[in-house]
């Protein structure tokens, strides 16, 4: 095989492609980059089995051919050549030379058999919107997934579409986050569950521009993302995901609207006091006009007051601040509103829109203390 | 005590001195930042007992007073208020109330009886230098310093004067770095070795303006750097510092200048191929108007040529490139020049001037498999 591109073009796809590159794994063969050009293009894979990325880059087929190159190395190396065309050329014996003006590197590579090619995915199924929409989406949502692996479906995030409506749901038994968005024409209803590492990969390599559309697949056991010169082809999580709808009251007993950014940086002050693992609440006293945040812990205690727009019933709740402060900082609006029942009742941040849902739990503490 | 300044003035003084306060000690009031409004400014200071910080802030004293506080807690409660004057009160309990607007935090302090000043230092030797000079001398040397503790001398650097010329050395075994100053006046000759944890905690506090002074006083066992409104006190090291001027000689066989830049990215790239800890040397192949550098490691080779001034006998040198690839970063000029003997002798880089010499040892390496 025998390849000229830019250097631009090889790191920017080399640095998308690997987002799907393992960090540890048992088969070498998964920790390559697959430069396939036995064809008319030259196309990259990286591929740990959950996740697989492909993206085509421009330049010149010299020489047909196919070679798998250590991600880590390749990627270096190709990162800090000199800005100009990089030559790649392999032989028989999988023996690569990179050369780029007169640095010339030689490694070993490994034949391109052994490599685990995308599962093809049947293109029925599919939606399309716009890369800043995904991107914001899984933005909004990602922070509340589970972080370990005690119940899988918890670490990933629902897709499901009902007619023209997406909705994004994540939950990890303390929080639900919701994102609703209208789609632009009516499909049929479908309900999956994507892993959280595959939404966090691809978002970082979503341009994040409105005018740049995502294609999105839905197989049995697969969901394939395609955008740009871009195919992302995740596994789904199997198993029916929790039912939300019968946790999603409207009623209401109290209702708060407070800037957010005053709220927000509140409870980032409060948080001080506490230490990783402290399970310190905030107490918040909600009553006409005022909002009273209260933290003690064995630091010191700090208490401030915001003024708030209340209807419905005074209130003293207590809530971890670490959801509070993810949720304040995915909403992007001036002013949120919270909804509450009662000091044991899960909290609403919602919008009228119905564009985003937070729901957040209280947790138990000492009235006598506060 | 009861003080009002700025958060920007409190953040500005906490982090300065925050800079001598330990990240683990057995005497938890080390680990406080002294606020001394007993007087008629209001001075914070840090001491580890190694290096101490002192630097005066503006702001108001309403009532007179000395409180020790949790160096960390108050410089991030301090961090995170809101952007105006912050009030802080202290109690007979050392209870500590620190306002700004709504926000109102209550901690703990400490009495600030048990609290180390810093070692009154008598004002007899001093020179002066730029902000500039200092830090940027600092930045040139500190990376040859020793990182363990093997040899106390070796962590150090040697600040040595003689009339009208300040000599700022460090060196780990297997390479010195030297930054020659010259001063405006003659003084006395001098030689100390002070701790480069000093230096380099220094270095972040200066702002590096040339026409910002630094008054450095020497005493028996402590070195006092005095600039803007504060003081930074460090011992020194004791002991009799290396003799290099032996190991500076100035002959030469081969020469060679080359382009910096070109140099130090050839370098750079070829460590790609070399793992941590992995003492694979890099060897430079010297002849008429060509440099060859050539790296064989388990991952592959690399190797690249530069165009180079040749002076002399050609030469055939190994080195540990990482020592290269920091001397060339400390070096600002476009162009530098090497002075070597044989493979077995230190290659020197030096500028004409004399303001810096670099000198690095070689290693051996096999010359049949180059």
């Amino acid at each position: 095989m025998k390849i000229i591109c830019s250097k631009a073009n090889l790191v920017k796809g080399v640095s998308i492609v690997s987002k799907a590159v393992p960090s540890r794994t048992t088969m070498p063969i998964l920790e390559c980059i697959l430069i396939d050009a036995s064809a008319n293009e030259i196309k990259l894979t990286a591929n740990d089995m959950e996740l697989g990325i492909e993206t085509v880059i421009e330049g010149e087929i010299v020489e047909r051919g196919i070679i798998a190159l250590d991600a880590k190395f390749f990627s270096e190396i190709v990162r800090k050549l000199p800005d100009n065309e990089v030559v790649i050329e392999s032989d028989d014996s999988f023996q690569t030379i990179i050369t780029c003006e007169k640095a010339k590197f030689t490694i070993a590579g490994k034949s391109g058999e052994d490599f685990s090619y995308l599962p093809y995915i049947e293109k029925n199924e599919s939606i399309t919107i716009s890369q800043f929409t995904l991107k914001d989406v899984v933005r909004q949502t990602i922070f509340s997934i589970a972080d370990n692996d005690t119940n899988k479906l918890m670490t990933g995030e629902l897709f499901e579409i009902n007619e023209n409506r997406l909705r994004v749901v994540s939950l990890d038994g303390h929080r639900i986050s919701i994102r609703n968005i209208e789609l632009k024409e009516n499909y049929s209803p479908l309900k999956v569950v994507v892993p959280g590492k595959t939404l966090q990969e691809i978002s970082k390599i979503l341009t994040g521009e409105a005018e740049d559309m995502v294609d999105i697949y839905f197989a049995d056991n697969h969901i394939l993302f395609e955008f740009d010169q871009t195919k992302v082809v995740s596994r789904l999580i199997e198993g029916e995901y929790f039912h939300i709808d019968q946790m999603l009251s409207s009623d209401y007993d109290t209702k708060v609207k407070v800037n957010k950014r005053e709220f927000l940086s509140c409870i980032d002050r409060a948080t001080l006091l506490i230490r990783e693992g402290d399970k310190k609440p905030i107490i918040l006293n909600i009553q006409d006009g005022s909002l009273q945040l209260k933290i003690n812990s064995f630091a010191g205690s700090m208490n401030e007051e915001l003024e708030i727009d209340k209807e419905g019933k005074d209130l003293l709740i207590g809530f971890n601040p670490r959801f509070f402060i993810d949720a304040l900082r995915a909403i992007d609006d001036e002013e949120v509103t919270l909804y509450m029942v009662n000091p044991k009742a899960p909290c609403f941040i919602k919008d009228d829109a119905g564009t985003y849902t937070y729901l957040i739990l209280p947790v138990n503490f000492n009235a006598a203390t506060v």
